[in-house]
């Protein structure tokens, strides 16, 4: 049986993970037949969200902890993360993907990486395993792998900055995936469109379906 | 196009909404043709659990604003909600449901019901208007109509405590739905078993048809 490391960057699209993606995207795996783990880094969050207002809460919470909201308890932290124990690597989306797991965010093309994104992302790439990112996640395989093709849906500035990175942006449609199959990377818009969740499920079971099919040849 | 309210209450399983259960219910229902409002009392939550640890944070968060991580921000307090604009009224689990929309998880039989949950129920089952409850939130129907048939799985003592407030307790597996037809409500366990997010998905999917079917005719 297959095994995908999922990585989620909090609870919640505007300052973690966003749910639906996390969600449809285990969903996805164990109804293709594989398994999963759930790691997030222990570092603070960024900022913390009312997911109402939009306004920052002033208040604090760590990644590791509001993830394990989504995981129901069952999540490492990333640190522990050993590449050689699974098939896959896959990043939903979320605003925490470009505040916590990296500065994308803030900084943009500039941006930093946590260091355990990091290694789980070389260490895989490096082993030549596949790796998945949603939505705005792609970010992440851009700035650490540079000449990568991958999608980020449509937005012109996010697709500009990818571009910054070294990175060759392909526009897509909903539950469309891109496959760079010389790196072994796999990505989908979701939400980074005007999504409803039966097209976050699509796109979900659709990176999972293209990543099973890569490791089974 | 037919059109559900969910209620949450919360967002995570010891405090708050399921989210697999609660995500999966609301791809259930965009899925199968139909469309969904997300609603939640704007209150404080009975307390803050640590989704690692099981431990209490001592802090204070509100039922509303964080259900809105899982309605990405669209979603209305439930003293709002209005059984004329919807056909059918659904609650996912999660310990929020016993602890937040009731206070079951404290007080087991004898527990107050929120009084903005109890005018949904009342005033859906009083239009003939089909409600569903997954996981443990069955007990909101059990406590405020009496005489219903319902499942919560297989626990005995939950199954006892909704006896006591008058329901007729069927033991269930993964998947399936108890139907009360005279009262027009659906129950399926889900993770008041052990189950995984495939089950949880199948759990979802399956009493959003039997509902479908049941406003359809």
């Amino acid at each position: 049986m297959k095994k995908f490391a999922v990585v989620l960057s909090g609870s919640g699209v505007f300052d973690g993970a966003e749910i639906h993606e996390a969600t449809l995207a285990m969903y996805a795996i164990k109804k293709q037949g594989a398994e999963y783990d759930v790691f997030a880094p222990d570092m603070e969050q960024f900022h913390v969200v009312n997911h109402i207002t939009g306004e920052d809460m002033k208040e604090k919470r760590n990644v590791l902890v509001e993830a394990a909201r989504i995981a129901r308890g069952k999540i490492k932290p990333l640190n522990e993360f050993d590449p050689a124990a699974y098939d896959a690597l896959l990043f939903p989306g979320g605003f925490g993907a470009a505040k916590n797991l990296s500065t994308f965010a803030i900084d943009g093309p500039d941006c930093r990486i946590n260091i355990d994104v990091e290694k789980a992302i070389k260490g895989m790439h490096s082993a030549g395993k596949p790796i998945g990112a949603l939505c705005i996640a792609p970010v992440l395989l851009a700035k650490m792998l540079g000449k990568v093709k991958l999608t980020i849906g449509q937005d012109e500035g996010t697709a500009k900055a990818v571009g910054v990175m070294g990175a060759v942006h392909e526009t897509t449609d909903h539950g469309q995936v891109v496959m760079d199959e010389e790196n072994k990377l796999f990505t989908t818009p979701c939400y980074m469109l005007d999504a409803d969740i039966a097209q976050i499920g699509e796109g979900a079971f659709n990176i999972v379906n293209a990543m099973l099919k890569q490791l089974e040849g």
